[in-house]
């Protein structure tokens, strides 16, 4: 069938999507979701009256890779759907999935071969029925099969990963300075914050821009041995951030795609040693021990499978680490730790987990080399050397101009702050959009407080925003004090 | 935030969607599938750099709804998700729903409240933990109370139902005016055919129109007792459509959706007394027995708590009904049989169901009442009466003017028919879409045939399609003749 092309002038932001009249899907006996062919592209079809007949409308991206223009004529035909639906529906019914149909589902997700809720199915297979070991490796490596990787000719890269849902937590840019001024290679990749107060690459973006394309990426680490970057602009496991977004409206979180999205990151940058920080408390994302545990084990395992050493690390996770909460917040306590002060928490974690992952590299006397990096300023001239490499931001560590302290109402002892809460009345605030947004915590847990003692600043850029971050404070129960147990 | 409203010139098809630029989105801390409010209504958000900052795309759907128009301003905030989406991820979870958590599901489907995706997981919860009768009652319900409904003061209703995957089988269109000559109501709506060779309502149509409003629907079934007439056009049970359209690329079917969306249209028309038919075949859509009288069973207690009497009759599902496949053909075997005439088995079968079905109401003699009726002339007269009130089709009794017909190639006993393949044969050669094209079946099963005999005719308007179908045929075995067993 002949048609004229329509240019819709929008994106799907992913998928290819076409949209006919009804009487022409009728006539080539399509429904919504069916599958046609414009020369060698299968673009699912969507059918809509606002299409005339004898037209087809076009997304963006069908138009693109087809360099097709506005009123061009195209021949369809009708395509089967992709083979990888039918592993989908297995997956959906129990079965486990071998390596070729892992393979075929993650090309067809990267290749924008698939719909939203054909995805949502694939999804809900993997949380009903979880990955099996050989599965995750599978998907592992489909992933970073199918995404840009970057190699370097290094012997050992290293890398890290913390599990989210701690507020503060920046351990990553005091741990990389510090292992990559003693001569090691960390090529780290973070993420932007979606629900916490603040992702890594949030943080590092105060003081560097961290959009860096791979050739910029690979001549930063030629020169500093390390980066702090985000991994979002670079498409690496691209098929992942299709997952991630499935997940969003439900916050599914299926054990085994988690896993093979922290593990395709490190293989991307080919790490060979990797430390994993898994923070366990009832407001953290892993709540039991048992369950930490459990992960530990698989991470090992498959990391070994996938020719990585991998190396867990169950941290107390019933708190905020550090003072600061929101970009500019932690920075100034990164900073602070990398000239021999600042929160004392955030030091002793980044120095136990340098540490660890220099031993598990094989480093004898790790944690004098550690401790010598620190006191002596190497790690913080190494931090801006790749702060100077990546490109400085300047003038992005101010802080918010509308503040609030809130003091205690009664003495007694710290029992309790919860993380999420802490998070979401910095989010509140403006973090991590607003880089001076967030929260200064003066205590932390089984801390002593006096009546009228200051606990916590909220930080905003915004009258209104402070405001709300207060009622949401007042509202709640974020930190507990009570008498000593 | 104050946006300008641009008309994007296309329709959704049902959910509420608009786009924003990506910036906006960041500065509400919105990411896609995430929901925002104009006015009073709750609208899901794509992000897309194809919409500028400072505007917002409004698809038909919204622009309808709140009556908006290119270029106008409209205040936006964002907006929760629904809390269906919680009680969604529960039943993924394999929770068992309450009956206010399914109504909360069902409302915010024909809302237009979730996304493609969002239904999705709804259908793999469904699908992989199923439905407790409790559940599929509720699932009904809400189906009902969410949908137009047509109700006559009628004290008794009759309707029946087969279940699908025989090509023929056109027993509706039999038991219905012979029940309705002998003074009792059938409001009989009807599908169209999605994957086989026709549908109940795309048959009725080569007679009469079968897409009527629900006030002509009451008019002529009051003035005939009767209707057969197409149930998508009345909105009858438009949560369903829905989710019949998502179960459509993994072809899923969970049988709590199939059971309550069965008896949510029989509900729609106030239906007291149902028959059932579940053919029961290799090649049918219920293949065993065992699943076939488990099934029974639910339609029978489910039934119960609707306040319908209803019996299930298994059939065989071995093979065609009748020897017309694809409208035309089937409408043909029809009208034979009303007249005395046609195929024995479709005959049969159609005077078993007529006489189960008042049975059930409680008619007596009912067999004799239903064999006077066919053979007086009574049940044909009331087929024109009804065919007259709905508004009759003509000229559209015609069979392709392309045919081939196929021959044994050897003598022997028919062993087997596959009804799958028949399906997708005349499917290829045009039916439904093309009324006159399908299959005439010269044969049945246990039939003995010699070499050179016309085992069936393939009709075609179209000679490729002829072409198709033919190939079809010879590459696969759709009759399987041997040796008496």
């Amino acid at each position: 069938m002949k048609l004229k092309v329509k240019d819709v002038k929008l994106s799907t932001g992913g998928p290819y999507v076409a949209i006919l009249n009804e009487e022409d899907a009728r006539k080539l006996d399509l429904y919504g979701s069916d599958r046609i062919k414009i020369k060698d592209l299968s673009i699912v079809i969507n059918i809509s009256r606002k299409i005339k007949k004898g037209q087809i409308g076009l997304f963006e991206e069908v138009l693109k890779k087809l360099s097709l223009k506005q009123k061009q004529t195209v021949v369809i035909n009708p395509d089967r759907h992709p083979i990888s639906l039918g592993y989908i529906k297995q997956k959906l019914k129990g079965k486990r999935l071998t390596k070729e149909k892992i393979d075929e589902i993650i090309k067809d997700i990267v290749k924008n071969r698939l719909t939203e809720a054909e995805l949502s199915y694939f999804v809900s297979g993997c949380y009903i029925h979880g990955l099996s070991l050989k599965e995750t490796v599978y998907l592992t490596r489909a992933i970073v099969d199918n995404s840009k990787q970057i190699k370097l000719d290094h012997r050992i890269t290293l890398d890290k990963h913390s599990i989210g849902g701690i507020p503060g937590n920046r351990t990553t840019m005091i741990v990389v300075p510090i292992v990559a001024s003693l001569g090691y290679t960390m090529i780290k990749t973070s993420s932007r914050s979606i629900t916490s107060a603040s992702g890594t690459s949030d943080t590092m973006e105060t003081l560097a821009n961290v959009e860096l394309t791979n050739k910029k990426i690979i001549s930063v680490v030629k020169k500093t041995n390390a980066c702090m970057v985000w991994g979002g602009i670079m498409e690496l496991a691209s098929a992942d951030d299709r997952l991630i977004k499935i997940e969003r409206p439900l916050s599914l979180d299926p054990e085994g795609i988690m896993i093979a999205s922290i593990l395709s990151k490190k293989k991307a940058v080919n790490a060979t040693h990797v430390l994993i920080d898994i923070p366990v408390g009832k407001t953290a994302k892993i709540r039991s021990l048992t369950r930490a545990k459990k992960l530990r084990k698989k991470f090992i395992k498959i990391g070994r499978k996938l020719g990585m050493k991998i190396r867990v690390v169950l941290t107390r996770g019933d708190q905020p680490i550090g003072n600061g909460i929101g970009p500019a917040l932690e920075a100034i306590d990164v900073l602070d730790v990398l000239q021999g002060k600042g929160p004392k928490d955030l030091k002793n974690k980044s120095i136990a987990l340098a540490t660890m992952l220099l031993e598990l590299a094989g480093v004898k006397k790790a944690r004098k080399k550690v401790l010598d990096s620190l006191h002596s300023g190497k790690a913080y001239e190494k931090m801006k050397e790749i702060i100077q490499a990546q490109g400085k931001n300047i003038n992005r560590l101010k802080l918010g101009k509308y503040f609030h302290s809130i003091t205690a109402r009664k003495s007694g002892i710290v029992h309790e702050i919860n993380n999420k809460l802490i998070s979401k009345i910095a989010r509140i605030a403006g973090s991590p959009k607003e880089k001076g947004a967030g929260i200064y915590l003066n205590i932390h847990k089984h801390n002593k407080v006096k009546k009228g003692e200051t606990l916590l600043t909220i930080y905003s850029e915004n009258k209104n925003k402070l405001e709300y971050a207060l009622n949401l404070y007042k509202q709640s129960e974020v930190i507990k004090i009570g008498p000593k147990k």
